[in-house]
């Protein structure tokens, strides 16, 4: 008898993850022997603790295609994170009584390394209180770090928007710096690790190209190099386009988003370091500034994502479903990268057990020695990630995204759970 | 004896402006017997006034064809005005110093409203200076607050960006929402009307789309008011979504964006009325959010230009020469609505002189009766300016903007001028 699998989106969502379960969904669909419905958690693992799933077989086929094209979480995310299995022993039970009630035998996280860890952990719930299930983690994150893998679907989007739009802006304000704005900063994502930052480098072909700076978490931010750094391309180019990572702190260690910005009670404003940059540039060098916080915007723009990136994010959810098929247990598809000129790919695996809480990080080569740039290497690596496009149908003027029913499964316990 | 044209850019750029440029010189090279050559002027009209001409003549037609997808002013553009003849007397003598060395008789200004009150002036020049020339402007300004015509190049792109993403951003931040953000606030252009805040409204279909929220600088800020629509927002659609204009004032006429941050020093800091907004918010409701300011991320974004801005601010560019070959002076070229389903236009003109210093405000029937919404009558007009892709050529993954030679046309005064 085929048994049910259980899908959840985790964490902040991306431009792909919903190709990621298009993936994912039609394949099972093609297996109707082994696996018999595909049931999706209301807004990620909350659904299974509260018993609250999805019927993806009351959506067309058409609408779960449109997934492909449809960013966000469709069947919403969350941010919760499952503890170890002693510590959160109360909600690994509950997820049990649910995947029994409802007779499922696959589970599928599609997320980060906290929702990988959370995949590895319930793989282990089979051996320690005795419910055989089989789990797939599935890959997705705009911060690219998660080991392993070539590179996380959702990142090669988010690097495509942020290189686009920085080589726009850095078009306009060259018009605009004879009698006006001379500098720009566009602050992107990635609280740890640069890579976010790093493909705003991407549109830089030559040396006078924008952006002429590049802000990394990684590189304790130092004023005076800077504001020299900012003097010399405004001298030689005409103005200066400033990429700068929300995670940039000082010598002291605070984020340099809290040292500028307070509000109207003096409190400090998180989020903001492009204008505590914007205005330091003004105060020192007299410049006039313009300045952009990208925010949900790069994540969610699947209007210019990477044609590569959704390749491989319905390709990490197909990879799921034949991962599990297969009888492997407690993995996760991996991108393994066989090219780089053409770029070729294909789809590996990994322990649950090797990814679990290693992060990623951006190695020191990727940085160019004044710590200002990308190297070579970077760019190497980079380039293929936001090669293709790949754009979503329109209609009225605006990308027809899909909304789903999202239907119920009617409820078989009389328990109910309470998310804490 | 054909005459040179001089042409040159104005203000604040836009994704389209250089498409005007493109159909402007593509048809001046048609009519080789009536204008000999196009000579840019190098940062709009201080390059006529420092004698520092391009010589377009020296790009390819391919080059020249580039223009049409490439975001920006390919001359560069600036912020100088012109005052009227009395005042700025010794700069109007300038323009006809250099436009007699230079045998120019067609003057192209392409700009907003400013610039065509320049436009205007320049066309006086004529009766009052003794200096014969035919003076054409042709619009341009994301603000879309040029009189008489239908709309203005610029506006449809920027409009597209804006519906385009805070519908993204909707999608994402309602995926969150759960147990995360539930508030989403993007901050758009329009100091002084909000027809791009109004663009935001195209994106919601249903009354459960984003944004739920528009703040117009036409409505003056209700705090009470706006936290109760957000509150009701968040209980009924699970979140909020929230377009503001940077133009949005208080009740005391105070900008927003200056009432609450302030940097180290305590200076209000300006340009982010977003995170105002979003902490207010906070402060009052302790709802989680997110911001994002486009800033000049919008005007510049050519990759998601609306087809029907790209075919008018071409057709108003190619318009200009064939006015100015007409004979007719002192005009602007205009758009003129035939039908709005579909959408069909063509070309009028406007006398600059009803043009100059006349600005289009929206009209008060745009505005939804509570003030945060727009009326189908707004959504009729502006529905088909956001209409068509017009997708740039990409190469390496990345839009394949064209950087023109701008090679100078050799001096022939001896004469300098400063610009003040």
């Amino acid at each position: 008898m085929p048994k049910n699998a259980f899908y959840a989106q985790s964490g902040g969502v991306t431009a792909v993850i919903n190709a990621s379960a298009c993936g994912l969904i039609e394949t099972a669909r093609k297996h109707p022997d082994k696996i018999a419905n595909v049931y999706a958690g209301r807004n990620g693992i909350i659904g299974a603790l509260t018993e609250d799933l999805i019927d993806t077989s009351q959506e067309s086929d058409a609408d779960i295609a449109a997934l492909r094209h449809t960013p966000s979480g469709g069947f919403g995310s969350c941010r919760f994170k499952l503890k170890d299995l002693e510590t959160s022993r109360a909600e690994y039970e509950r997820l049990i009584e649910v995947f029994k009630a409802h007779d499922i035998g696959y589970f599928f996280y599609n997320g980060g390394g906290d929702s990988q860890d959370t995949s590895h952990k319930v793989s282990q719930i089979g051996e320690k209180m005795g419910y055989p299930i089989t789990c797939v983690g599935i890959p997705k994150t705009v911060d690219n770090d998660l080991p392993i893998t070539d590179n996380c679907p959702g990142f090669g989007s988010v690097a495509k928007y942020v290189a686009v739009s920085i080589r726009e802006a850095s078009f306009d304000v060259a018009s605009m710096a004879k009698t006006s704005t001379k500098i720009f900063v566009m602050e992107v994502m990635g609280r740890h690790a640069g890579w976010i930052a790093a493909a705003g480098g991407l549109a830089a072909e030559t040396e006078s190209d924008g952006p002429h700076i590049i802000l990394f978490p990684e590189i304790t931010f130092d004023e005076a190099k800077f504001l020299a750094k900012v003097k010399d391309a405004v001298e030689r180019h005409g103005y200066c386009s400033i990429v700068v990572s929300e995670g940039v702190r000082n010598a002291e260690g605070q984020f340099l988003a809290e040292t500028g910005l307070r509000d109207a009670f003096g409190h400090a404003q998180l989020g903001g370091v492009a204008p505590v940059v914007a205005q330091l540039v003004k105060d020192k060098l007299g410049y006039k500034y313009h300045w952009a916080v990208a925010d949900y915007l790069q994540r969610a723009a699947r209007h210019i994502s990477s044609k590569s990136d959704v390749e491989q994010a319905y390709a990490m959810g197909k990879a799921a479903v034949e991962l599990a098929l297969e009888g492997k247990n407690a993995v996760m598809p991996t991108v393994v990268r066989v090219s780089n000129n053409p770029y070729k790919w294909e789809i590996g695996h990994a322990n649950l057990a090797d990814v679990a809480n290693v992060e990623k990080m951006m190695p020191k080569e990727f940085i160019s020695d004044d710590g200002f740039g990308i190297t070579p290497a970077c760019r190497e690596y980079l380039q293929p990630l936001i090669e293709g496009e790949d754009y979503p149908p329109y209609k009225n003027g605006l990308p027809d995204y899909v909304k789903l029913k999202n239907v119920a499964v009617a409820k078989k316990l009389s328990t109910t759970f309470e998310v804490k």
